[in-house]
C-alpha cells in the first residue's frame, strides 16, 4: 500500500504539551502523516497551529465534531484514517465515541476517559464497530519494557511475588495551578481531570507499567491518598498496597509533590527464581537479578534481547532510545495495525502489541478503586 | 582516664556472625577493649573461642549468668565496664536485666527484646538503675545519615510530607533455613525471632532509620504481611503504609524474598522545600533535592558537612567509610558516654548521639502493631 | 515561509544504518521533508527505497550526479533545497562538491572528507558559493553539551586546565569485517574510510565534542595508535595526549576493541574552579563540579539551563531525550538556517549553531595529526 | 601461638593523618598490638599521642633511631614484631632500613624510598636478611581488586589488550600548601615528596593497581607533566601512555586539581574476550563484560566470587566494605604472614598477599620514568 496513514488530531494546539509529543510521535518513522486537526476550539487559533505544520486551511477546524463530520465527506482515498486525541481527561471520550460512530479508528490519549462508565461504553462501541482504538500509555513502547514483558511472560523469573512500582515527581509540590500553569490547572481540577488528580494523571502509568509487564491484574488494593498542597481539590500524592490475580503482592505509590523528582517512573518484579529493575530516567538499562549469579545489565539495542525488544529500537547501543522513540512506538505499533487491516492481512504480534480499551477500563476502574478505597480509610477494593 | 573502657561479650562464638561485627566495631578506634565473653553455651566452646582473640580461660564463661556474677564480684579497676549481647532474640532481654541489675551498662543487638513488654520492662529498669543503654541500630550512625538527621531537623527540608524507606534482601527467596543454615534458622523460627520475621530482623532498621532521620514518630500504619515460602513460620515480605505524627505519609517495605537484593536499605524523605536520598549500598553518597535547583550528591568527609557527619567519618572524601565504620560509631558514642560519667562530665551531644532503649521500645511497638495489622487485613493500627 | 524544507539523500538505500538516522532526525520536527534520494549505485534498489517512505519513481535517482543535475533542473519551488549525504567516508566529498557547485546546500556525516585537502577545497568552496555547509557530529546536539558549552564559554569553570574525552566501543573486538558485517567492512577498509580506522570513526566525534564544548583548539598530540585484531589494516585503539592551544593539557582516547563498549562517548573537563562530566549513554545528566560545595547533577529540559540547552530539549525532565533528537537538532538548526535565509534574514544564535565546514576541516587535520604522530612513536605533531 | 602481633609506629602523632589509618587498619582484626611508637620527633608530643592509645610513657620514643634500639634490647617476648612508617617520603627509607639491620620486619607506607636507589639498596638488604617487608598500596586489598586479579589471571578476559588507570583528585586545585595544610606542604615539597609530587603519591597508586590486577608489567611509558598552581614546585597533573610488557597499551592519568574530584581511583581492563571496570568510590562493585553477553555486576562478599575476594571480605553482600577494611587486609595479611613463620610454617597464598619490596621498586622506577620521560618531552621511556 503506497501512502502514509493518515490522521487528525483532536487537541494540540500552540502552547499544549502533549500534542508535539502525539505529532512528533507519529513523524519519525514517517510512515504517518498528519492530515487535518481541531487543535482548538477557537477556528482562527486551529487555523494557525496547523500552519505551523504547514495544513491546509480548510483542514484546520473548529471542533472535533465539524472535523470528524468533514473528514468523513472525503473521498475515501483523502480522508483521514485515525484521531489521535490529545485533550484534557474531560475530552477524550466525546471524540473517541463521534469518531468510532463515523468509522474512524481512535488513538487517545490516557487515561481513556473521564470515569469508568464512559470507559466501559467506548469498549462497547469498539467491539461493536470493530475499529481500532489505541491509548498511549507510552512507556509500554520503551524497548526494555518489553523485554521485561517477555521475560516475565516466559517464565525466566519463575512465579511473580512482588512488584514495586513507582511514579514520583516534585512539579505540584507548590501551587502552581494557581499561577496560570496550564498543564497543572487542568490536572487539579475535578471537572477536567476526574475522580483522581496524581492517581489519573500519573498513577494509570505505573499500574498500566505493572499489568503490562507481568501479565497480571491488580485484584484488589488499599490507598490511602494525600493532599498536601493546602487548597487543592484533588489527590497529589498516593501510596498504595496491592494485591494481585496470582497472589503476589506489591506496592505502588506516585507522588507530584516528591520535591526534586522529575517523571521518575520505575518498576522492580521480583518472582521465584529471578528479578527485574527498570527505570524511565535511564530507560535504556534493566537490571536483572538472580539467585546467586552476578546481576546483569541488559541495555538496548543488544543482540542478546528478545524479539519485541529489537524491534522496538532505532539505534546501536548506548545510543540511548528517548521517550519520543517509546512513545513512537505506539504510533507505529498502531499504524502498522491500521496498515495491516488496509492490506487485508493479520498484523503481526509485534503489530498488534499496543495498549487497547481493555487496558483503559482497566485504568479507569484502577482510578475508581482507588479513590474508593481512600474514601473508606485504605479498605481492601477490588478493582474492576 | 588513662584506660579503655573493657567490655564483655554475650554469645558470638565461633561460627556466629554479628558477634564478629560487633568486636571489630568496638576495637577500630582502639578505645574500648575485650576484657572476657560469654561466648558460647558450652564452656569449652567459650574458651576456645575467647583464645582467638588472646583472653585468659579464666574470664570466657560458659553462661551470661556466670560471667555477670563473676565480672561483679571482681575489683573495679579489673572488671568490666558493659556487656555487648549478640545472641539471636530470644536472648537479649535474659542478660540485659542481669547486666543492669548487678551495675553493668549493656550495649545490645536488635531488636532490643523479644516481645514489647519485655522492652517496656528494660526501660523501667533501665530509668531505675540510671545506667546505659544503647541498641546496635548500626544504620544511623553513618556520617551521610547523621547529616540527613541534621538537616531535616534545621528545617532545610521545610515540614516532611512523604517518606518512603525500603529494606529488600533476597536471601530468603528459597528454604534455606532447611538446609542448617544458622542465620536462617533462627531468623525464621519463632520461639527464637519473636512475632515477626523479616519485620523483625530488618523491618525494625527501617523504622528507626526514618525516625531517626526525621526526628518523626510512626502514629499508625496498615501492613500486609507475607509467607512466600512454603513451610516458612514467620512473615518474610511485608508492604506498609505509614502516617507520622506530623501528618506526613509514607511506605515502609521490607522483604527477604526480594531475589538479588543485598541488604539495600534505602530511604527517601520529601519536605515542602526539598528532599533527601540515602542508599546503604552506596552509603557516603546522599542525594539532596530541590524545588528548583539541580539536584546535589553530598559525599562523606566533605567541609561542607555538619558537625555529626564531620564526626562520624573516619578518612578523607571517596576513601569509602563501610558497615563497620558506621557500626563503630555507635560503639565509639556509647562508649565516650561511659568515658564521661567515668570522668564525671556530661556527655557532649554527639557523644550521647546512639540508639537508646526508647528506640528498642518503639522498634518492638512497631513489630507488634505490623503483626496486629496484618491479622486485621491490614487494618490501621496505632504504634505504641 | 509556508513550506518544509526540502532535501535530498546520497546513500542510505534499504539495509544502510546512518541513513535511517538522518531521515529521523530530519522527520521529527515536521519541518523538513525528504523529496528524492540517490539512495544506492542501482537505480532499482534506489526506487525501491524510495518506495519505502512513499518517493515518486521519479525522484529516486541511480546516481548523485544524476539527482543533482535533475534537481537543478527543476523549478525552484519544487527542487530541494540541500542534500543530505549518508554514504561512506570516501564518497562524503564528491557529491559534496557537485552539490555546492550547482546550487545546492550540503549536510554531510562526518568525517567531512576522505583526507585533509579534500577538506581545504570543499572549505574554498563554501566561501566561494556562500551556500550552507553542516555536518553531523551530532553529538553536540544534546541539550547537556550545549549547556556544558555555556557554562565553560561563559567561564563558571574557570581557565580550563584538563580534559579527559574518551569514545570506547567494543563491536569490532573481533574481525567480523570478515564476515561481511557491512558497516565493519568500510569502516576498516583504507581506501574507504580513510587513513584512519577508529580514530576517523569515533576519535573525530570526541575530537569535535572537546573543541565544542571548551571552545579551544588542540595545538598538538601525541598519539600511541594500535591495531590489536590480527589482519586488520587500520587502527582499532587509540591513546593520545592533547595541548590545548590555551595551556590546557588533556587525554583523548578511543577504542573499538574494548569490549562491552557501547558507545560509551564521554567527557570531562576541568577549569581553575569547578568541572563538568558527561556520558553520552546517560546524555540527560551532566554532573558540575566545584571547589568546595556538592556536587550538582543537571538534568535536561529544567529550568535552571540556558538558552541553547532549553531550546534543544522537546520533552519535559526524566523524560528522556535520546540520540535521535540530538541529531535531530543539527537538522532542526541547519534547516532554520536555510529558512532563515529563504526568509532574507540572519539567523539566530542557536540556528546558526551546528557543526559547520570548520569543524570538519579541523577533524581531518586531526586525523592527519594523529597518523602522522604515531608513526613517529608518538611525537608531538601540531594539529592543521 | 598465643599473643597479638606487635608493632611499634614511626610517625603517626597528634594531627597526622595516614597514621591514624595504619592504626585502625591494624586494630580491626584483633590480631596486632601497637605495643610502641615514635610518634613525633618531639619527645613530649610523641608521648603525649601515645597515651591516647594507652600506651606506656617508656615506649613512647623521640626517635626511631631510639626506638629501634631500645625495642631491640628487649626481651623476645616484650620487644615488637614490626615497625610501621607511616612519615613522609624522605623518612621510609631510614628508619626502614635501620630495623631491618636490628632484625625487624616492616611495613612501609608507599612509596617505597625517597628515589630508586634507596629503593634497590633496602630490596637488596631485604633478601639478605629474610626479614618481611611490606608496602601499603592498600588499594589491591580491596576484595573485589583481589577478584579483578584472580580473573585476569585465569585468563578469563583473554589476553590483555587494554588498561586505562586513573586518580584524579582535586583538592590541591588551589595553592593551599600556602595555608600552612600540612599534607599539602610536604607532599609539594621536593624536599619531602621527592622526584615528584602527584605521580608519586597517587600515580603511583595507580601503577600498582594496573601491574597487581593484570600481572603484567609497564615496559615503557611516555608522559606528560604539568604544574598548573603557579608557584608549586612539583607536578600537579600527569597523562601517561603505557606500554605494557605483553603488548597491550593503556592510558594512565592522576591529577591533584581535577576540581571537585575525591579519591576518585578508578581502573579498566579490556582483553580479548572481556573487560572489568572498577572505580574506588564504590568498591564493592565490579563491572564485567563480555563480547555478546550483558554486562554482569559482581559485588562483594557474594558466592560467587573467588577465594581470595572471599577472604578479603568481612561482612555479607551490600554491608559495605570500605577503605579501612581494604587497608587492613595489607595489614592481616602482612601480620599472618610474620605469624606463619613465628609458627615455623609457610604462609598460605592467601597470606603472603600483600605488596612488597618488589612493589616498592618498581613504583620508584615508574616515578623516575616518568619523571625521565616528561622532561624529555614525553619521550618513551623504559620503566626500571
Amino acid at each position: 500500500m503506497s501512502r502514509k496513514i493518515r490522521y487528525g488530531m483532536v487537541g494540540g494546539g500552540r502552547g499544549a504539551f502533549i500534542g508535539g509529543v502525539h505529532r512528533i510521535a507519529a513523524a519519525i518513522d514517517q510512515q504517518i502523516e498528519l492530515v487535518c486537526g481541531a487543535f482548538s476550539s477557537d477556528p482562527q487559533k486551529s487555523k494557525d497551529s496547523g500552519a505551523d505544520f504547514f495544513l491546509p486551511a480548510n483542514r484546520c477546524y473548529g471542533s472535533y465534531e465539524e472535523m470528524i463530520k468533514s473528514e468523513a465527506a472525503l473521498p475515501e482515498g483523502d480522508r483521514m484514517d485515525f484521531i489521535a486525541i490529545v485533550t484534557p481527561n474531560h475530552v477524550h471520550f466525546p471524540p473517541a465515541k463521534m469518531a468510532l460512530e463515523h468509522g474512524f479508528h481512535v488513538l487517545s490519549d490516557k487515561p481513556a476517559t473521564f470515569d469508568l462508565s464512559e470507559a466501559k461504553e467506548l469498549g462497547a462501541l469498539v467491539e461493536k464497530t470493530g475499529l481500532l482504538y489505541g491509548l498511549t500509555h507510552n512507556y509500554t513502547g520503551y524497548p526494555l519494557v518489553k523485554q521485561a514483558r517477555e521475560m516475565v511472560l516466559s517464565g525466566a523469573l519463575g512465579k511473580i511475588r512482588k512488584v514495586v512500582v513507582e511514579y514520583p515527581q516534585g512539579w505540584l509540590a507548590t501551587r502552581i495551578e494557581e499561577s496560570g500553569q496550564k498543564q497543572a490547572s487542568w490536572r487539579t481540577d475535578p471537572t477536567k481531570s476526574g475522580a483522581a488528580g496524581c492517581v489519573g494523571d500519573i498513577g494509570t502509568h505505573a499500574e498500566n507499567l505493572a499489568e503490562y509487564i507481568t501479565g497480571l491484574k491488580i485484584s484488589e488494593l488499599a490507598a490511602d491518598l494525600s493532599t498536601f498542597v493546602e487548597g487543592r481539590q484533588l489527590d497529589d500524592d498516593a501510596n498504595i498496597l496491592l494485591r494481585f490475580d496470582n497472589g503476589a503482592k506489591g506496592v505502588l505509590h506516585c507522588s507530584q509533590i516528591s520535591v526534586g523528582e522529575e517523571n521518575n517512573l520505575n518498576i522492580r518484579v521480583y518472582g521465584e527464581k529471578g528479578g527485574i529493575e527498570w527505570h524511565q530516567k535511564e530507560p535504556n538499562t534493566m537490571l536483572v537479578k538472580s539467585l546467586d549469579q552476578p546481576m546483569q545489565v541488559y541495555r538496548t539495542a543488544n543482540g542478546y534481547l528478545g524479539a519485541a525488544a529489537a524491534a522496538a529500537a532505532r539505534t546501536p547501543p548506548s545510543h540511548p532510545e528517548g521517550y519520543l522513540e517509546g512513545f513512537a512506538n505506539i504510533y507505529k505499533n498502531f499504524a502498522n495495525t491500521i496498515r495491516a487491516r488496509l492490506e487485508d492481512r493479520e498484523p503481526t504480534a509485534i503489530e498488534n502489541d499496543y495498549p487497547k480499551i481493555e487496558d483503559g477500563i482497566r485504568g479507569m476502574a484502577f482510578i475508581e478503586a482507588v479513590v474508593a478505597s481512600s474514601k473508606g480509610n485504605a479498605a481492601w477494593t477490588k478493582v474492576g
